[in-house]
This record gives C-alpha cells, structure tokens and sequence, in this order.
C-alpha cells in the first residue's frame, strides 16, 4: 500500500433540477460574479437564461468563447475582467475546457506576472477566487479536481495547473439532464476521456481490491452506458451514470495506496493536440489500444490487463493469460469504434512530421514516464505514436 | 440514479511514519491545543510522547478517559476545558470514540446549552472548533465523516451527532504502524464496523455500477486482510489495508447515487449497546447475519443478495437465486466466527428484558426503517433481536 493524501473539498450537488438550489448554495459568497462559458450552447439549451435568472441581484461579468483545449489568451482576458470588476468569484457553466480555463483565471487574480507562469511552475500558484461550476458535459473530471489543462499556442504547449485542493470548485452541480444535447461525437470522446483517465490508475504495477473496485466500476459503467447515451441520448439513467463517473476521474479517489501512476497516455495525447487541437477524448481512444499493446510487451504487465480482461470485459478465467489480456485490448480498440471514434490518427490528417518534437515534449513536462508499468523512453513515445498512425 | 450531495473536506494523510508531518500541517490553527484521548493506549504504544514532542511549543490542555461508546459527561468535561483554555482546535489521538467525542464537544463549545442538545437536534448544531484526527483503529470511519454516536447513560439512549462536512476532522493522520497493537478481539470488531458500514450502503433496493464496485472491494478487502492482521498483528499491509477501507464505512461515498439506506443493523446494534455497552462492531457482527435472514423473506432483496454472494464471497452463479443468497448469508456468519467473534446475544448475558423498549426508541429515533429493503416494523425489531439471541 503506497503512501497517498486526499482531499476533496467540492460541494458535490448531483441530481436532476438541482440547478435551483443556485442562489442558496452561492449565498455568502460575495455578489460580483464572473460568469464564464464557452461557445454558446449554453444559451441553446436555455441554461444561460436560467441561471441568470436564478442570479438576479448579482453584478454578473461574462467571459464567453473559451475554446475547447482552453487557450492561454482566454484566461489573461478572465483575470483582467475579474480585476477590473472586483470578482468574488467565478461560475463555470459548462464542460470541462471552461473549468480548466477558469481555475488558471482564479488563481491568475492574486499573481502578478503572467497567468502562463503558473502553468509552468506550480509552485508560484497562491490564493484563488472561489469556484462553483455547472457541468453540462460528463468526461474531464475537473468539475471535482484540482487541475486544468491549458493550451499555449504560441509555444505548442498545452500542459497542467496543478493547483491541489485549493483550486477544485467549491461547489459542482451535476444536472444530467443538462447533457440531453451532447452530440454523438461529444458523447462518445468525454466518454473514451473518463474510460481513460480510469486506466491511467488502474493499469499500473500494483492495485489494491478497493480501488480495483472502484476503477472496474467506473470502466464497466462505461462500456454499459456510453452506447445507451448516444443512441438514447435522453436516457437519465445512462447520462447521470456517466456524470456520476467522470467526477472521479482525476480526483485521486482511483489511485489512493496504488503504485503511483504517470498518465502516460494523457502525456502523448496532449502532445499531439497541442500540435493539431484534436478532441482530447479522441485522441485518448486512438492511443489507448496501441498504448496497451506496447504495454503488454512487458511481462510485468501481464496480470494486470488479464485482471482488466477478466473482471472488465468479462473474458472467460483462463491458463492463458496472454491470449485474455490480447483479447481484453481487442474489445477495448472494438469498443471505441462501437462508439463512433476514429481508430488512427492519420484520419484526423495527423502525420509522424512532428512526432520527434512530440516525443521530446513529453519526456521534458510531463510525468516521468520511466516509471510506467512498463517504462517509456523517447523511442518509445514515437513507436507508440507511429503504431496510432 | 438518486440525487445526492458529496462533500469530504478533510485532508487524508495517510502511510506510515506521517505523523512527523503533524507540526507543518497544524501550522497555522493556532497554538492552544485540546489533546484528546482515551484510557492510555496511546501512552503504551509511544504515540502519546511523540505527539507531545511534536508539539514542542503549543499550550496543550488534555482531555483523558474518554470511553468506548463516548458519553455526554466526557463531552462536557472538553467543552469545559476549551472554553477556559481558549482552544484554536482539537487534537483527538485514538480511535472511532475520541474523535466522536470531540466532535461534540468541537460544536458543544460554540452552543450555549448541553451539547446534548445538538445530539437530539441537529439544526442547533452551528460553527465549530477544526479537529485533527491521529488514527490508531481501523473501524468506525469516524476519521472522515461528518458524524458522531454519544450514549447518555442516565436515559439509555445512545445516539447520533449528524453534522455534516463542517464536523469532518480538517485532517487526519492514518499511520496504519499504529494499529500494529490492536488486541485479536478489538481487530476483529473493528472488522464487523467496517463491514457493516458497508452492507448498510450495499444491500438497497437500487445500486449502481460504481458503488457496487466500491462496496464490493471494501467487503473483499476485509475479508481478505481482517485474518491476516489477526494472526500477523504487524503486517503492514493487512493493517494498511483495514486502515484504507474503514475510512470510506460513513462517508456516504458508498452510497451515491443509490437508495437511500437507513441503517438497520446500526439503528438496533446501538439500542444494544445503549442498554448493555457491549462493543458496537461485536454487536453488529451478532445481529448482521439475522437481519439478513430476515430481510431475504422479502423477495425484492433477493437479486441484492445473490450479487452480493457472487460477487464478495465468489460463489459460482446458479440459476437458483435463493441457494446462493443463503450461502453468502451462512458465509457471512462463519466469516465472523471465524475472526473470533460471538455470534449471539445471550453469550453476552442479554436477554429479551428490553427489546420492546429498544424496537420503540429505535423506531423513534433512527433512520425510517419503514424505508428498508424489507421494510422493518416494531414487531420486526423484535424478531431480529429475537433471532439474535
């Protein structure tokens, strides 16, 4: 049993309608609000409407726009208005890219230099505006995390805040009604996001049954529930499941006393969306099946995927633990392309031309992919790469 | 999927030799100090002397004694103590009735009445002193959650302090080495608490994919380890393991999104415990197999117990249901007794004399056992008891 912290200081509110609880739940918080969202669906669904009706009486200031992969310019324009309008704190309406971007502004307020600086070094990240968020889209997890994932065009980067409890939202509210109107193609990529983020924890050198339970759980209400929210895609059951998931994708709660994971795929995927602003899910479901079958090259990693074939896919025990594990990457690639989502990246016009940069990107920001299960080496990342393409 | 509310503030620390971090992580709080404990364990195993060595500098002021199934009169004594000392906060060194004590007196100090009160009514319950918590018991869950059970010996009642997030402690220390100590007796009912936490979650109505994997690893985890740390008290990872799952038992993490559960077997076991002081988990794991039985004539728990024995004890699947429910209910009974525990009342020397007055005050005072899988009645109660004698 590994060593481990975990604090999860958010005021999970999960249900239907529960939006109303609003004015209640922000009472005391202050009365000028940044209200932050992205493209404008929330106004299609009439949820902008909503709760500004429901914050009738606050000074509400808007940063609309914020882009999927949430760029650096959007947070340096959330931190001048919050400046300029005395922000007590800041409501995210929508999906992850629109919490991420706003954690990066609540902490951006209280630094004086650029916000950018505090992606590059954690250690310069102090005081925060309080968070709330309204998610409309089950897949980052940020709604109950402490991290956020920007991008920086002008360097290609797109790299982590990590700014630890202080920076999860104060409170979440989690309406799965509000994810009705995710597309097919939205459903299916926040889908392969929180499918992923589970592996990262899970197939690492050493579990223990608690969060092999929880890791299982969430995988398998996955695979039960994704096809459901895509052909039905008002069914409450299989959205709420989904919603109910993501929340634990990047909280810790998976990982606690297991053998420390270093997201290895989350690493490359950022990579390569930093170059070509590819749906991040996407690029998780087209890396993972490569990944593992990289992987699995490595006996150590052996009892680890026939466990994910047995107790996730429900693969029949067998003496032949390779064939299980084989047969285990074979539906999670099957899975995937069930669910609609392309299963190489040259479909998405994606080539090795950069892969080398790429690779030497990951080695240098991300987490020490040396100690994988089985450990990744710059010839590595761009074999896997090459084995996506 | 029902709607729910997740809040769990505190911040978990856990692995071995964390409580040398104690200074930097109460840096901060203030430095008068309530040390909170009970009849001298802490004093054998050193952990006393290395808390008062760690708090080199802060005023500390003790609070000693405090007893198994804390009473009202240790929670005015600290309440006494804070108030004439001016306490920043608590420091509850122990295990499960430490920290429910303090908890009351944490709240009891801001209340201007007996903090009785704010255990018949929790709506008096207001701001409270921040607790640390220094764990050396894995059972009750009391570490991280928001609850607390104080017995009043002048009217038999022994009942729940609900405070919610803000009675999380802020922190809490989980060095599992400081369990190494616990008696074969005491770890084997510390065991039943954990495991009963986790069947009052699991055996509703409705689960859900996640906590159904939760659930299923806590069982899984104490059944596997709870022997091991009986028969090797030093093994660091049966220890850590008990130690990992007892802190998930109340917090409500294995129960979103579920059913609501009405704690059955916790509501009678604490009628017991009120009228003879028997130890909480020893009563559990004496009513818990009985109640089952009970509960299984209802053929709506019969799905919730056929997954309950395939999937924690790994009975093979059948087409009959009810062989493989009443296999996982034997299971159970034989796992306690297996781990040294009574598996009847009248071992204790309790008779029937009461157990109308105990049906009556559960029914007034706990949970709506109307609400159960099986719905409970007063006669129900009584039968149980009955069963269990």
């Amino acid at each position: 049993m590994y060593p481990y912290n975990l604090c999860l200081p958010t005021n999970l509110v999960f249900g239907k309608g529960r939006v109303s609880e609003l004015p209640d739940l922000v009472s005391g918080m202050g009365k000028n609000v940044l209200l932050a969202y992205g493209g404008g669906s929330i106004k299609k669904i009439g949820l902008y409407d909503r709760v500004k009706a429901l914050l009738n009486g606050f000074n509400i200031v808007e940063l609309s726009g914020i882009e999927p992969n949430p760029k650096i310019g959007s947070v340096r324009e959330g931190v001048r208005l919050c400046r300029e309008n005395k922000v007590d704190f800041i409501l995210a309406v929508g999906g992850g890219s629109v919490i991420d971007c706003v954690k990066n502004v609540a902490c951006g307020v209280f630094y004086e230099g650029d916000p950018w600086d505090l992606v590059l070094d954690r250690t310069k990240i102090g005081k925060s505006l309080p968070i709330v968020s309204i998610l409309t889209l089950a897949a980052t997890g940020s709604e109950y995390d402490g991290g956020a994932v920007i991008t920086n065009p002008d360097t290609h980067e797109k790299l982590a805040l990590l700014g630890g409890p202080s920076l999860f939202p104060k409170i979440s509210i989690l309406d799965p009604e509000y994810t009705y109107t995710v597309s097919a193609r939205q459903t299916a990529a926040g889908s392969a996001d929180i499918f992923n983020h589970t592996l990262e924890s899970y197939l690492v050198k050493e579990g223990n049954i608690l969060t092999d339970g929880i890791c299982e759980g969430m995988l398998k209400t996955v695979i039960k529930y994704a096809p459901i929210a895509i052909k039905d895609p008002q069914n409450y059951e299989a959205r709420a499941a989904l919603m109910q998931v993501a929340s634990f994708g990047c909280n810790d709660v998976p990982a606690i006393g297991r053998t420390p994971s270093v997201w290895v795929c989350h690493g490359i995927e950022h990579e390569v969306s930093a170059w070509y602003d590819i749906t991040h899910g996407v690029g998780l479901a087209i890396l993972t099946p490569p990944l593992m079958r990289w992987t699995l090259r490595d006996p150590v990693s052996l009892d680890r995927f026939y466990q994910y074939g047995t107790n996730v896919w429900g693969i029949a025990p067998s003496d032949d633990k390779m064939k299980v594990a084989n047969e285990a990457i074979d539906r999670t690639a099957e899975f995937f392309k069930s669910i609609g989502l392309p299963a190489r990246l040259s479909e998405l016009g994606i080539t090795d031309e950069h892969f080398g940069e790429m690779a030497d990107h990951v080695l240098a920001h991300w987490w020490p992919l040396d100690k994988a299960m089985r450990p990744v080496d710059r010839d590595g990342v761009i074999e896997i790469l090459k084995m996506s393409l």
